[in-house]
């Protein structure tokens, strides 16, 4: 039986899996083990991380454990800091990320994805993108700090300063937000490379190639480039019925599978409003424009506030210029992808590998095809 | 609607597509513009590549001009060369090859897929794993030579000898008849990447990642050192049977889409007989018991020699180690992969996101099932 072509295969089911689902209808994220997204918001990006690959909300000594496994992973090897010392200065940093990781994982043999895998690509990811930005700037890498969390340690790398709780806050709450989010087209990516028995590496640096896509991990940088454009709040109504009538796309509203407001974004709206007030005075202004035009002119269509529009406020308040925005999603959802690739090579493993539908020229017809 | 889980996604076309059609059925595979394979066996390399992006076969001046093209972009930019100096010697080809490619990728932005990127990212692959080659061996990278073919170049960058026109007519072969094979997990992958609005260079350094597996390009290696183990012809018959006994699987037979004899499979079998008649010797007589021994014991399962099998007795008399048979699959399939994204990025061009099926506990249950 063959399954007719459905574009963006929307609608076809390509994976079981206990990591997390988007209940769109309900407006629901639920993370592995049942919880709603709300439920974990205020927990560190380290037991998200554990949450996601384990089942588990880890605590106490266990915790202590598990965050010492990932401080342990932090460092570039030699490999990496070779590839860095020749990246162009003006790369894109996504470039930048999925070159270093490739050369972190380089390693003999192709060895099933491992738990150990999974926390060396997750420990390593904001080291390889923090060294990347002092390179681009002609300064020398900062070596990660021990004592640091996940988070603090990224921003320290940045600048070497110990950065201050709210901005640590900040992109704490934006990596636990963002960390996991079903089958979209990165984690998808990461799900057909393992399933050819590669291994965790190949598979991550291919997803962050497919998260690098404007219409992807790219969102919440267009969203920035939007306000920015925007001015100010005063200017938010005008800026958004000039946009729709030139037919132009709005950034930030509407995703594939939520038909009411996605629930991180609610949480990020929250915290934008704390922590970047003149970016959200006109994202707000912007929104209210944008949900109520939009609904007038496409009544028909659901066009819900997504979580990159807030996002991009958050994340410049935590200290990130916007050309990293889709960067440190890589670093938030770099636990889910390998939390994907555990249980696709642990569970299914077939091999992903879809029918396609021929439309060039029948073998039979061809010499009369060309010659016409 | 919702389309139920097919694991592997079997049977659901996931693209429409005119570069090439693998009619499993009737054993054809179809190149661009209506090409039977056989058709176009004798082919050079890149007038494959030619007629997979463009649709046509190119000859005369206008072939003369693109091959120029090509040969202007075969070296390595310096962030590839400084990837390269890091590298562990004893790295997976696959993973240099990734690294490689992506360093030479890096660049500002998100370009659009172009001609431009596929003509750079196919020239610059046989180069790429050649440096890594000679890395490997503690040996200094040899420069591309321009007045030598695609194929002939190749082989001269390992060893700097220019390679005899028996081997290079081998190795051309096996660039052509692997150029493009409808919707594998490689080609799949490449598309879903640029389905985000992702360039080329991630695009294909993403396939580079999915063909690692051993499911996908890791199968030559896997059938080489099977006949390997066998060691003569002698040896086979028992060979074959022991192995199904203990329910261990043989190495180059099946496939997803073939139910009969794979037309490349066809062409290499005789090309192998010429080229390697040791390992054919062997292979010949494995195969005659193995598909008398698999259609007795299974007759439902269709069983055909697959493309991987006399690949390896091919790649290995052009002069590959069997460790870099992979590699040498991602120098051909880099002109089809190209070739997808520039049709999924011109024609399509919507974001690949498949639905997902929640196996995980539902939230409002979750206490009473984390305390059972």
């Amino acid at each position: 039986m063959t399954v007719p072509y459905s574009p963006g295969l929307e609608g076809v089911v390509a994976a079981q899996t206990e990591i997390s689902e988007v209940d769109g209808q309900n407006g629901r994220l639920i993370y592995r083990g049942g919880y709603l997204i709300h439920e974990v918001a205020d927990r560190s990006f380290e037991e998200i991380a554990h949450l996601l690959w384990s089942g588990e909300l880890a605590s106490g000594a266990q915790l202590g454990e598990f965050n010492q496994k990932l401080t342990d992973r932090r460092a570039l090897v030699p490999a990496a800091r070779a590839a860095l010392s020749g990246l162009p200065t003006d790369a894109d940093p996504m470039d930048a990320l999925r070159t270093l990781l490739s050369a972190q994982g380089a390693a003999p043999g192709c060895p099933k994805p491992s738990l150990d895998d999974a926390i060396a690509a997750t420990a390593v990811t904001p080291t390889a993108i923090a060294a990347y930005y002092r390179h681009s700037r002609g300064e020398p890498a900062i070596e990660p700090r021990a004592d640091l969390g996940h988070a603090a340690n990224f921003l320290y790398m940045l600048d070497g300063r110990e950065p201050d709780p709210d901005r640590v806050r900040y992109l704490q709450s934006y990596l636990v937000l963002l960390a996991d989010h079903g089958l979209n087209a990165s984690t998808f990516t990461a799900r057909v490379v393992c399933s050819t028995g590669s291994d965790l590496w190949s598979s991550v640096v291919a997803a962050v190639g497919a998260l690098k896509g404007p219409a992807h991990g790219g969102a919440a940088t267009a969203a920035m480039n939007m306000i920015e454009r925007v001015g100010g709040p005063d200017r938010a109504e005008q800026f958004v019925i000039d946009t729709l009538n030139r037919k132009e796309r709005l950034m930030g509203f509407g995703h594939r599978v939520y038909r009411t407001y996605d629930p991180r974004a609610k949480i990020l709206r929250d915290l934008c409003k704390e922590a970047n007030p003149g970016f959200y005075d006109v994202a707000f202004k912007v929104e209210e424009t944008a949900l109520r035009e939009l609904l007038a002119r496409h009544p028909e269509r659901p066009n819900a506030t997504n979580v990159d529009y807030y996002s991009a406020g958050v994340l410049a308040a935590a200290g990130f210029p916007t050309e990293y925005f889709a960067s440190v999603f890589a670093a938030s959802r770099m636990a889910g992808w390998t939390a994907h690739i555990l249980e696709y090579t642990t569970k299914d493993g077939r091999i992903i590998r879809p029918a396609s539908e021929w439309t060039g020229p029948d073998p039979e017809k061809r010499a009369a095809v060309l010659t016409t």
